[in-house]
């Protein structure tokens, strides 16, 4: 099942529009979507669909732009669904059942496993869905934002979705790192010293590049975060090479 | 430390978008910024800067637009930050220090939290961070996404980055249900045969709306993600009502 993951996302899970006004937004959220895996666009009353201007913001994914069915009704549109989210980003006087993002995803992979069709209904530009849109959806899904800013532009809101959607399965790993790690800026001198003394040991040549060899080195040493206490051992080492003691 | 979070980022991290072309991406990132509590821009060459497009596209956020810094390089636009993270949706074949999104926000906040400053860079619209740019970063963090399809919109990767840090704090919890639930079409089919029946009753009345009383019979009922069955119990009790019996 989980090796699947992105076939039946594909497959089972569709972004609708509503009442979409910017033709930006469309071609916006077609690539939005592309990036993320997901394929299916569903468009109720869009304004001005197609057109040029939708086209050219969906870049290289004009294919689910043009693929995008379109429909009269927001019922038509969900004809066939048994989980219908719909998204939000501000908090709703009539409460409707409300989920974060990442909770949203994880009510739309049970339904997905459980060989559900599944809706995403994003509303209108200025205002969002209506109540009677709200009345049709199972879950509404806020997105988590600034509560003094809290409108996302549509496309935005459907790339965050198909974002968290995307990674919702990538647990990540992080070590706590105990002492301070040097800063940008130590870690630029320090580059800078280690390429002199390389230089003056004539460690360089035609076969060992380097632009090649520095950006090797950089890697190693930004990927181990190195401490503070560590570049200075290294910083005493290049000290201890001729000219540089 | 936690509590203060948002008041951390907002001073101490800063998004900075390399060369880039398209004014409306400019304003898009402003917004996307704002919505997500983030407020200070650096612009590095910026293309058409300020502009009409660009102050549209920021909706209300023209305030984070106009308030950017501007430099002619990106070396300036890092003068006094402490770690360096570089934006990409792709693999990159030098490799340099990759994480995702997750893990990136977490070591933004570790610097953060030890008083260091933060600079997220983006790169410009086509091709990204070039190499040259990726040597001044210590993290490159890569956005997970459709390997066929990975370049996402400059000013969809910051919204998505923005998104990630705002709610990287924020753990959810997801309650596995075991029974099937109920599907949308069921549950609206029940709602429907419910409202019948409260009107056969006389229940609503002019001090209790029936549109009020049934969204909110529709929120109670959507909260708990009825399963199949329950909602056959309760269809039962319809039916034991006059005259659907």
């Amino acid at each position: 099942m989980e090796n699947n993951k992105a076939v039946n996302y594909t497959d089972h899970l569709k972004i609708v529009m509503v009442n979409t006004t910017k033709p930006g937004n469309l071609g916006a959220a077609a690539r939005a979507m592309k990036n993320m895996g997901l394929s299916k666009l569903c468009l109720v009353n869009p304004r001005n669909y197609p057109s040029a201007e939708a086209t050219a913001r969906a870049s290289g994914a004009d294919d689910i732009l043009a693929a995008a069915t379109v429909k009269t009704s927001l019922a038509e549109a969900l004809s066939g669904v048994d989980l219908v989210i719909g998204a939000s980003a501000r908090q709703r006087s009539v409460k409707w059942q409300q989920l974060d993002v990442v909770e949203s995803c994880h009510e739309a992979q049970k339904t997905i496993a459980e060989q559900g069709e599944v809706a995403v209904v994003f509303g209108t530009e200025n205002s969002g869905l209506t109540n009677a849109e709200l009345d049709l959806c199972q879950i509404l899904m806020t997105i988590p934002s600034n509560p003094d800013y809290s409108s996302l532009n549509v496309a935005s809101a459907i790339q965050v979705f198909a974002y968290q959607n995307f990674t919702i399965n990538t647990p990540t790993t992080f070590t706590p790192n105990a002492n301070p790690p040097a800063g940008n800026a130590e870690l630029q001198g320090f580059y800078q010293h280690l390429e002199q003394a390389l230089t003056h040991l004539n460690y360089f040549h035609p076969k060992r590049p380097k632009d090649l060899l520095m950006r090797r080195l950089r890697r190693f040493f930004n990927r181990t975060t190195p401490e503070k206490e560590e570049l200075a051992i290294f910083r005493g080492i290049l000290h201890s090479i001729k000219p540089f003691k």
